[in-house]
């Protein structure tokens, strides 16, 4: 694929995290792909577990890992002296370095020099890799399942993760397809659509998500929000490019401020819903509500059913928190249709 | 400002072209800023003439001449080498050079050379200058309007150049925000929206017009479609960072077919106007239809007049080709409102 591709198994790297809210990438790989995680490494500080076998680089390199995932961001943003040192150890094991961390791991020159002379590979998840390529519009053959918000960080990752993996256990063909730097160090690949050229994110996506089967389902990672005033566009040119057949709106319960953008409130779901299919409509016109996942994380368990309830009353459609309920309800309906 | 910022008067260089359809930027700058152009440079197989004084490099510098401008696409892309060696000789003459082109000044290394010898600057406009910053969707001061197209090229760059130059004749306090190369030629500076980021879209719009006083007006070259299955990512981060008062809507009377979209129809005027207003409210609720440019570049003189009428009617507001009828009944009622 024309993306980022990471090799399984993972050492992961909890660093001196104090719990997982400080390592949430390392907790996400770990959540939803068990199966390639070899061990973890932490340094004598750390608090932090995820439950994985204890292993030093060598130990890991020998039980058969492939690349050292650093699983979370060092306090500051810079890494510390003393991790280079270890993720050099790392690739003089034969260990592929991957990092989803702003500051490059291709600006340190110890790596840079470490990755030429070991013949290991540093991956940047952050820094779009391949040759960038313009939309073309034109139909795919599969089908195309999509999560869109009514604002940033509502759970659009999750749910389609969540579905993705109900879609394996129902032995439905289905490909998880990241768009942002935790989904790719989960899935092993995708495209960082916000750090892609803006001509580029529609032709990204398409490049993402290229013809498949008739029955193989993408299941792909929305970003942003078109009511996003900082990054709407990245999530239009994610609806363009996906021609997704099935939007599922992600929402979280009694949210009224958007995130971080003062002055701003969350959009109504269904104003959200209509603009969502119509400007969906443009480069695929059989475009679809498939579900709505409500993150209900701050709601009483009774109070949570009840707004479900009411949502799918109102909209017609199956309503989830897939924390909370799973999301059986949503690919119920899909393999229905 | 943190954008390009290119130094007048301008030498216009105009290669080997056969005629200005060639040599369009250079056109575009001759017709636009006449008074930045001091001068114009053709190998002696040029037949396009821009009707500037003709000078060599060393007379064009005495004349006062700051910037050598590529004013022409050489044919298949490359740079020849007889111009490279021109572009040595203007940076030795005290010249700086700005490209449009797709390869880079930046990326050959003689020229990279003369610059750091020289001292003089080697512009691409292609490429955005400055810091990279999200959008906060803060409102600012001042005015903003926004040319925005049912397709690509059916003439928002001319429609704004156009509506900037009338507001100057009138004495109105107005800059043009220039958002794509030739745009950023003809103004001098600018920020190649399509070149950004994808997750700065909106924010690099609102560096590029900030704060301004009350009645000022930025007006601003809109980029692409809503409706544009590859690029409407670039023209929803555009409408967002921009939060334009006024929209003026482009399109090409009789275009059905979008432009080298296969399959693709340009979308009705009416969902258009509609769409384009409810986006741009999420940043400016006061958003509202300033006109309507039509391009009827393939209608007889009466065919393009009763269109105009007949949109006049239909929309209620003023419908302008800025070539046949000029844009003064548009900024007319800017400034009775």
């Amino acid at each position: 694929m024309n993306t980022l591709e990471l090799q399984a198994p993972y050492l992961i790297f909890l660093g001196d995290a104090e719990d997982l809210l400080m390592a949430k990438v390392a907790k996400g790989i770990a959540h939803w792909r068990p199966e390639k995680c070899v061990a973890q490494l932490r340094l004598k500080e750390a608090k932090a577990d995820l439950g994985l076998p204890e292993m030093s680089i060598a130990a890991a390199a020998e039980a058969g890992a492939k690349t050292f995932v650093l699983g979370l961001a060092p306090i500051g943003g810079n890494l510390p002296k003393e991790w280079i040192s270890i993720l050099i150890e790392a690739m003089e094991a034969g260990l592929d370095i991957a990092s989803g961390l702003h500051m490059k791991l291709a600006d340190i020159p110890e790596l840079v020099d470490t990755a030429l002379r070991t013949g290991q590979t540093l991956f940047d998840v952050r820094v779009p890799k391949g040759e960038m390529v313009c939309g073309t519009g034109l139909p795919r053959s599969g089908k195309r399942l999509l999560s869109v918000g009514t604002d940033c960080c509502v759970g659009k990752m999750f749910t389609t993760l969540a579905i993705h993996k109900e879609m394996e256990k129902r032995g439905i063909n289905a490909t998880f397809r990241a768009t942002g730097q935790t989904g790719i160090l989960i899935e092993g690949n995708g495209v960082p659509i916000d750090a892609v050229v803006s001509d580029f994110i529609a032709g990204m996506v398409e490049t993402l998500s290229p013809d498949n089967v008739e029955n193989h389902w993408d299941i792909i990672e929305g970003q942003g929000s078109l009511f996003h005033p900082a990054y709407a566009g990245v999530s239009l040119g994610l609806l363009h490019g996906a021609q997704a057949d099935v939007l599922i709106i992600c929402h979280e319960a009694g949210r009224i401020q958007m995130d971080s953008m003062e002055g701003y409130v969350v959009p109504d779901i269904n104003k959200v819903i209509e603009v969502n299919l119509a400007m969906g409509a443009v480069t695929n016109p059989n475009i679809r509500l498939g579900g709505i996942s409500l993150n209900t994380v701050n709601l009483s368990h009774e109070e949570a059913l009840r707004e479900i309830a009411h949502l799918e009353e109102k909209f017609g459609v199956p309503v989830v928190d897939p924390v909370r309920t799973g999301v059986a309800s949503i690919v119920d309906q899909l393999e229905n249709l």
